[in-house]
């Protein structure tokens, strides 16, 4: 088996995607921003089970970052991530320096209101904007006929297909459903960022969720299951819930406070240290 | 002649031009709010001479009227607008209802900063943003190998061109020149608001650009010049002049005030009673 190929500009992805089509082939694409684990090759896996070829993107990109963030650290290793694709199945690796991305005089923004505008959006102003933006550019570049995104970045993945809808990009977005370590933390690249004994802590998120999700289901009342959740994750080692709510799973309106009469969607963001758990689950009514 | 076909739907559109697509046909697309004139067919027949076939869009698009502003009056009589289309060598109307084009949900919005922030980015709130939206989305939904949009809206034109090169459309953005009556005035569906009086004020805006670039093109001092250009429209019955700014013709910076050094272009609103009457020129250095 040869090296995966690399192509680096717009125009050389859509002479490689444009001999696929002249092939009558099917292409699927799977943005990553690198820093690869069983997450993002599940997605692959689950991209080369509907299409002929798959392309991943591998860009960390700057705009999605907000002062402070961790845009310089977040781990960067190509070749690594290069080698974990192909073995996934991957046929061709878009890495495209910053500059083919955001040319000279770059001055273009995309938003979406309404499903940006809670835990997410509300906690890095800007994030959305810089994901749509990139999300955009690179279904444009390539013009897929599916794209997977992970139901990790739930709210994301609501945004994406809010953008995919609105902009009648011709593309179908397709959920991955969440990875997890075996005592149940959902993989993440800034999992790495957790000690040993943060790590210990960060397992109790996903059972907190589950737990509380099941409550809910069985006619617990919202508002005062979301509130034993919190205190029952900060009883647990973490030194701060930022949300832990029940939302709409479409539009992610706030649910409750009575009981559940639909499906919805628990949405968690847990700190240890500096680093925030991003977890989330479906709740069926 | 059978009449021209006209499509409604996204759907239909790109059935349409997969067709084409098919058979290796160069498709270009020529956006119009309707109220078609000769300038509007200028862009049809520059757009037949770059391609196999001819998309015309017929859309009054609400998001970019502010409020108080003519989207409810705005003149449409879409049979009147075919048969034109048709005549200019137009292959196919793609005429959207509202709903086709904002469905339930609608929440997305591009904007484009710097040159959309003077001149009517500043004197129309949104409305480069509802340009920028439905042109990205139109040129989306057809995906053509071209599209031709008039000088006459220079700002709006290097808006496009800003961006269709940040998202990386796949098309070409052709300019195409301002199609004058025998006295100057640029064509606009909006003159058709002028009364007899105010028509026979209008051509002066002509005259007083071409002046006043050949003026500056000579070496006079640009600031100078601009208030003389404003002092003889408002002299030859204009009841107000927005603006009469030379700038650069690329990202409409500001030139001046001292002599020009390089190409132009000289762009001026003037008012007539409520209509406003825009006009711009190339000038040479």
């Amino acid at each position: 088996m040869g090296k995966l190929p690399i192509v680096r500009t717009r125009a050389a992805l859509r002479r490689e995607i444009g001999v696929w089509r002249s092939e009558r082939l099917r292409v699927a694409m799977t943005p990553t921003m690198g820093a690869l684990h069983e997450g993002h090759l599940s997605l692959l896996r689950l991209a080369a089970t509907r299409a002929d070829r798959v392309v991943a993107s591998l860009f960390v990109n700057p705009t999605q970052f907000g002062p402070g963030e961790d845009f310089q650290s977040y781990p960067r290793d190509e070749s690594r991530d290069a080698a974990l694709l192909q073995a996934a199945g991957c046929d061709l690796l878009y890495a495209p320096p910053v500059e083919e991305m955001y040319g000279d005089g770059f001055a273009t923004a995309i938003t979406v209101s309404g499903v940006t505008a809670p835990m997410e959006g509300a906690a890095r102003p800007g994030h959305f904007s810089g994901v749509a933006t990139v999300v955009a550019k690179l279904l444009i570049q390539g013009l897929p006929d599916v794209a997977v995104f992970g139901e990790k970045d739930y709210q994301q993945l609501q945004v994406i297909r809010r953008l995919t809808a609105d902009l009648d990009l011709p593309v179908e977005i397709l959920p991955a459903p969440i990875v997890r370590d075996p005592d149940g933390l959902a993989l993440s690249s800034r999992n790495a960022y957790l000690t040993p004994a943060q790590r210990a802590v960060a397992p109790a998120l996903y059972r907190r969720l589950i737990e509380v999700a099941r409550a809910v289901a069985g006619g617990a009342p919202i508002a005062a299951a979301e509130t034993a959740g919190v205190e029952a994750l900060l009883a647990a080692g973490f030194d701060a819930v930022e949300y832990f709510e029940f939302r709409d799973p479409a539009d992610l309106a706030r649910l409750g406070p009575g009981s559940i009469s639909g499906p919805a969607r628990l949405l968690a963001v847990a700190r240890l240290g500096r680093t925030r758990l991003l977890d989330n689950i479906a709740v069926a009514a």
